[in-house]
């Protein structure tokens, strides 16, 4: 991934690095590298496979953060936090150039089809949210806002490891639909911890999401268990001036079973994965997917 | 293009249809279309190279006038004059994401990697250009400059024509070679016209790259021709408050030979541009792309 700044502006090629510096999970690529050895793929595509996908990830943050004005991520300063908006637009560009170049080296048209479809997914439902933000949320809009957000990456993530690799059609869509599962049980899990972490390990403030009229599961769930909840109608209709209705919904929704059964959703998603991993070769690979898998709902306790 | 956006946010798609509704000259794509077809490629495969290009095009446009803070484009109104900086990135994000989808499905690896270079030499090429402002330009600098600026997606348009078409590897190395001469004579050409246009018609002050600290080739002949001229060590060094020592300056580069030299170093790309075309096969697109040379050097008059 560094080295995709080898023959750029030095200005550039630190920004990179500074990036890169911060590790984060990498989630996403380990992931994809597991699929593809699972089923047999060739090493060298599939870490050039994987280093796309994480640029491809780290380029899509560096936007995000600049739209939201974060200063800090993964316990580093942000690049709009110490550049201009035109360096920072400017090195997410050239992130995504590199993700391009990246997932063109693997040979496969069908994965460079994937690769711009999820980006083109991931992007129409920033603006899709950015547009309808405060507008009140159903579940079904919910999951197509982190199918977008979240589940599109890992589907990208284990369909491209599918597509490199010596499987049938059919063995590509189990490998597509366990990345679906395993990314929105992934992304509720964090909608869940948005709820329960603490201020200080998660830094930020408890409900973040909600604070800044964006509903995610545990809220509606909540709604379903108390629909007459008047804090909630206040803050579903865009009143985020009346600090203490929040405040008081906020505590609601964490003491409510609202969070359980979040959970209990993000768990169905997890066992659905695990279904299907049960189908697939018995190797040291399934192994450590499976680990990720549980890895994912447990990182909650 | 326009269909594009069809599965897309409602704003997404109107923002692109404004955006595509301005027209332009679309001499990416034609150049492309006229190479492709002169060599006997597949026209639908064309087609769809053609609007990949000119939506890379537009998507580098949407983020160039963000950053640089420009209002109007092609006599309309640009997207960053009308939204929020986010919807304004995230619009170009996802014409980036359509474009790559565009370019993968001429289903040629060798397009795609084309394709994802050339968005990172136009990209590096913007951050050098942005970290390097106010510094004394040489030739070579300029050169590289307008490479990646303007020359490098003229490649693309004819490379990839070419790899699309039933051409062996030096008659592809041939059509690189012309897209690179008739880009770069297209850059010059601009730059010669910020000089000598009347503000009414290019609708910005003349000299405005200078203006702005940008050294092009008629500052850089003017220079060789007159190189103890104290107006100009001044602009060079940075010094864009004194506004009579600007006037005074572009004033005498219109009165002086450096024009007119600057001209004849695009007619010299031009006149080898044409050479190339002298190789290629006798049909009327080979007519139709040295008229379209002869154009990118006559609108200057």
């Amino acid at each position: 991934m560094l080295s995709q700044a080898d023959r750029a502006h030095a200005e550039l090629k630190a920004a990179l690095g500074h990036l890169l510096s911060s590790g984060g999970k990498r989630i996403r690529p380990a992931v994809s590298l597991l699929t593809g050895r699972m089923f047999g793929a060739n090493p060298d595509r599939l870490v050039t496979l994987g280093a796309a996908i994480e640029l491809l990830h780290t380029a899509t943050l560096v936007h995000d953060d600049f739209i939201d004005g974060s200063l800090m991520r993964r316990g580093i300063a942000t690049l709009n936090a110490q550049w201009s908006p035109a360096a920072t637009i400017l090195t997410g560009d050239f992130i995504f150039a590199r993700a391009a170049k990246l997932a063109a080296e693997t040979d496969s048209v069908a994965v460079m089809h994937l690769f711009a479809e999820t980006l083109a997914t991931i992007v129409n439902g920033e603006i899709t949210q950015m547009f309808t933000r405060n507008g009140t949320a159903s579940r079904p809009e919910y999951e197509q806002r982190i199918y977008a957000k979240t589940a599109s990456m890992f589907v990208l993530a284990t369909g491209a490891a599918a597509i490199l690799s010596p499987v049938d059609e059919r063995v590509m869509e189990r490998a597509r639909s366990f990345g679906y599962e395993i990314g929105m049980a992934f992304q509720i899990v964090d909608d869940v911890l948005d709820f329960t972490g603490e201020q200080g390990t998660i830094g930020k403030p408890v409900a973040s999401d909600l604070r800044q009229g964006l509903v995610t599961l545990p809220t509606l769930v909540y709604h379903d268990l108390n629909p007459d909840d008047p804090d909630l109608a206040s803050v579903l209709n865009g009143n985020r001036r009346d600090g203490g209705a929040i405040d008081r919904l906020v505590a609601n929704i964490r003491q409510s079973g609202a969070i359980q059964q979040s959970m209990e959703i993000a768990d169905s998603h997890i066992q659905r994965a695990m279904d299907i991993l049960e189908e697939m070769p018995d190797n040291p690979e399934r192994g450590a997917l499976q680990e990720l898998a549980g890895y994912i709902v447990q990182r909650s306790l």
